[in-house]
């Protein structure tokens, strides 16, 4: 397993669904997965996707500034540092963020998101 | 254990050690440990610490704006994404910062950082 490998491909996958197909979305959390999304928890893979969906912003494209990703210890998870912009639809400046995710493998050797941490970096 | 009554007081004593006794720090890590500062990967508490102190500015004092935390799992991890900002000594203006840490439990009932990542926000 390359953690840089798997950093880099989810980030690809899940922003590119988050712009494109945001439901989409729900695939990739379980029950047990935590959102904390600009200091809200939200738990559980439903309750994710509802927030997700309902941001009040139809359409957005994220743009991808750095990705930093660890080994997280024996149980094979992988941290995903990622920092970023936002542009929304009909908006001419861009927000800047920091995210973190917290990857699992499943036992069908895929990798799924147990924890989620988004906040905009207001300047 | 309260996640985030682990958080607090591991942030308020990590930026009060870096800003008062940088060297201390070390007690904080493991050999296991991995710190990717501005995307230089470093692992182990004595090349963490040898980074750390070799930062090229002496003083400096952290401003925190937010803290999130979230349990890692089931082995008692605890993920800690802290928001702020970093003024250096004789600088008007300040850095922004985002920075993670995986807090692990050690038998002596205390925690250890296993994970460390820090990056600038640019603006």
């Amino acid at each position: 397993m390359d953690p840089d490998a798997v950093a880099k491909a989810f980030v690809d996958h899940y922003y590119r669904t988050f712009d494109g197909n945001r439901v989409a979305l729900g695939g990739l959390y379980q029950d047990a997965s935590m959102l904390t999304f600009e200091g809200v928890k939200i738990q559980g893979a439903a309750a994710i996707v509802a927030k997700l969906t309902s941001l009040p912003f139809q359409q957005c494209v994220h743009a991808i500034s750095t990705v930093d990703c660890q080994p997280s210890g024996p149980a094979g998870g992988v941290l995903v540092f990622v920092s970023g912009s936002l542009q929304l639809a009909g908006e001419s400046h861009t927000l800047k963020f920091s995210q973190m995710f917290h990857l699992m493998p499943t036992p069908q050797g895929s990798f799924y998101v147990l924890n989620d941490v988004f906040r905009l970096n207001y300047a």
